[in-house]
């Protein structure tokens, strides 16, 4: 009886190896395969399945609150679409702030629209650095506590109390994408980045609405390191 | 005996998830747990071990040949210590030089020392943007065929025709953590950061000589996207 337990064992664990649900936690391989396609659901051991995505790279940006849009470009001003972004109704507009912090700046941060509730800065750990801005990684809108910093605009100057933060990374999803997967809002998965320089990144939350595109958002930090832009597909580990 | 094999298999599914050897490629935790020795060495399921290994973050920097050293800075410099690094021999000297390519410049990169047989000149993948530079991942003293850059230092400049590169992760070791890890020269390995942005990286090259200490080097990007620093304790993943 110990003989067949045991070589069920050895055997599971050889299947777990060879499906590459150990991959990560095994030497790399130094491969630059992408998948090739974003509808890739492959089924993998112990349970496993893998899942395209496209990659949206986020770089630098500001939401306006539409009171902050005042202060910064006049009472008459509207934002205006400079390009549609991958998420329905969402735009990068055509107006620019300047940001900083005590001797340090960053000029020309994009406005993206439409306004929201609230002012939001998403910067890198790079912005960060360059900025002295100890920035906590954060859920988009939950800014409390949040480093301030001054923003100006062609109309005027704002002192933000908070609102500068270093966008989690996330999977934006439509109900069925959520269900196809099996993972829930605010359920954290692992994506693995295949390239050069490969990864797998953890802490990626699962974002769900109808109004979303099937996309994976970093920031350019994620992106440069692990040497991936938009429109390349990553892969979801669940 | 279906049975007891169903229960076994189950049973080794379980364990190998229990052991953390799959958590990369499993649902992330948002934890900020670093490992709190260097020397950490834990048995992990399926033959795996973790070792954890400090982390150092290297800036953009730049290796002179003794015949450029005369070019830029005069035939009669020495390059003086700023202060030493990590690695035995080897310091960050008190002299800069700025690079342009076309109309994109970097200022202030600092030379490393001692001299070496050819000049290289190592920067990030964000640097390469900046740049306009298509960075190959290399490892240290392989730059054939990689982008040229003119250098400028306070007497005189020279046109690179290659040397621009993104070093590629890797890990010094003496013979003794080789033989502790159970690692080759050249061997590619797996490292896990671990932060509030946490991520296995791939393609982490061994490099063996009892003249090194043992550390992990990473570029900036790899250390802004996952936010450890200097210090930090990663951990291999054999």
């Amino acid at each position: 009886m110990e003989e067949i337990v045991r070589k069920v064992v050895a055997r599971v664990a050889s299947e777990l190896s060879a499906s590459g649900r150990l991959e990560a936690a095994g030497p790399a391989v130094g491969h630059q395969t992408k998948i090739s396609s974003a509808s890739v659901c492959k089924p993998a051991a112990a349970g496993g399945y893998r899942h395209g995505v496209p990659v949206g790279v986020s770089n630098r940006h500001v939401h306006l609150s539409d009171a902050d849009l005042k202060k910064l470009f006049g009472p008459a001003y509207r934002l205006e679409s400079y390009r549609g972004l991958s998420q329905p109704g969402e735009f990068a507009s055509t107006a620019f702030v300047d940001i900083q912090n005590g001797d340090r700046k960053i000029e020309r941060l994009r406005i993206l629209g439409p306004v929201r509730k609230k002012t939001q800065v998403e910067l890198s750990a790079t912005d960060g650095r360059l900025l002295k801005l100890d920035l906590p990684v954060r859920t988009s809108g939950n800014t409390a506590g949040t480093p301030g910093i001054r923003m100006t605009g062609p109309s005027g100057s704002i002192e933000l109390t908070e609102g500068c933060i270093i966008a989690s990374r996330h999977l934006h999803l439509t109900e069925d994408d959520a269900a196809r997967l099996g993972v829930k809002t605010n359920q954290q998965v692992s994506v693995r980045l295949s390239g050069a320089k490969s990864a797998v990144i953890n802490e990626v939350d699962c974002r769900i609405s109808n109004n979303y595109k099937f996309e994976l958002h970093i920031d350019t930090d994620d992106a440069n390191a692990n040497l991936v832009s938009t429109g390349d597909i990553a892969e979801i580990i669940i």
